[in-house]
């Protein structure tokens, strides 16, 4: 009820409700819908005794499996990956990266390509080639397992996958280098 | 040279002239300006056999003090703090809160202490003191210290700052908890 009439005194817009329950304090009514029942771990790793770090949490389908000492292993592994990849991933798969983003990069390629005076599908040809390459710069899934060049991450963890017997998704990662970026 | 013509070229613009050397093909000649000088350890804390990880850098002024052990006893202090607080800190200090997400709290709780009716000059203090506890849940620095509820954390890095004979910093964290936020 309290609900409802919050959605007609701020035209039905959601965030604007949400802050007018709270000011008649009534957030507590609210429930937040966050999925919470993920299995899986957060595991990290810190390499050069402290000048990197990375956290990282992958989730499976089952504790029992999040204890398990394979998927334990392949949460070392990748966590290890990117604390060793240069450039370090920004995402985890290419479905992550926002289009803004590709949409931009895409846009320097195709202005790159034009450069070279070729003709108009050829420099889409590249630019899209580019693209890919990107993608695969800024991408976990997308990188060279470093243990084993010959498989990528996506393959490594289909592997696991197949394996374990459940599904697997790297859901989220940090990585800190000593000093770098913004102050 | 080229960066002038760049400027030229996009009206003064720096990102736009930053795009502009990249289609040139003239990004290289562009350094990025990170302070990549500071000294110190990123450290990592995981809680429950993987339910909730922390990471973190803290800075300090050299390497030494880096590799001291009474400094990485105050990472691993700061990295479990964090890992244990429940709501869990979302900015290091006050200073680093964006201060559109202060006004709105600040409007929030002006608007809540209108609803008491009292006369304008409390419900600024009373919106004041909830914005200050506001501050004190969102910020690792104000809050009490878990191993000794006699200090704060700004109170628990200013007595190792004066201990150590070195400043220190804590530059920035993460926290997961096992299938948190979205999806």
């Amino acid at each position: 009820m309290d609900c409802k009439t919050a959605l007609k005194e701020t035209d039905g817009d959601l965030t604007r409700a949400v802050d007018y329950l709270r000011k008649k304090g009534l957030a507590a009514a609210i429930k937040r819908s966050g999925r919470q029942t993920q299995e899986g771990i957060v595991g990290s790793y810190i390499h050069g005794g402290g000048k990197i770090g990375v956290l990282i949490e992958v989730n499976c389908e089952t504790d029992f499996v999040a204890r398990n000492s394979e998927f334990q292993g392949l949460v070392k592994d990748l966590a290890m990956q990117i604390a060793g990849s240069n450039p370090c991933p920004r995402y985890v798969g290419p479905e992550n990266v926002p289009s803004e983003i590709i949409d931009k990069e895409r846009e320097i390629f195709i202005a790159q390509a034009r450069e070279t005076k070729k003709p108009e599908h050829v420099i889409e040809k590249i630019a899209e080639g580019k693209v890919n390459k990107f993608l695969k710069e800024i991408c976990l899934t997308e990188q060279t397992f470093i243990k084993d060049p010959d498989l990528t991450i996506k393959e490594l963890v289909a592997q696991k996958i197949s394996k374990i017997g459940e599904n697997i998704q790297i859901r989220r990662f940090t990585r800190f280098q000593l000093g770098e970026g913004e102050a």
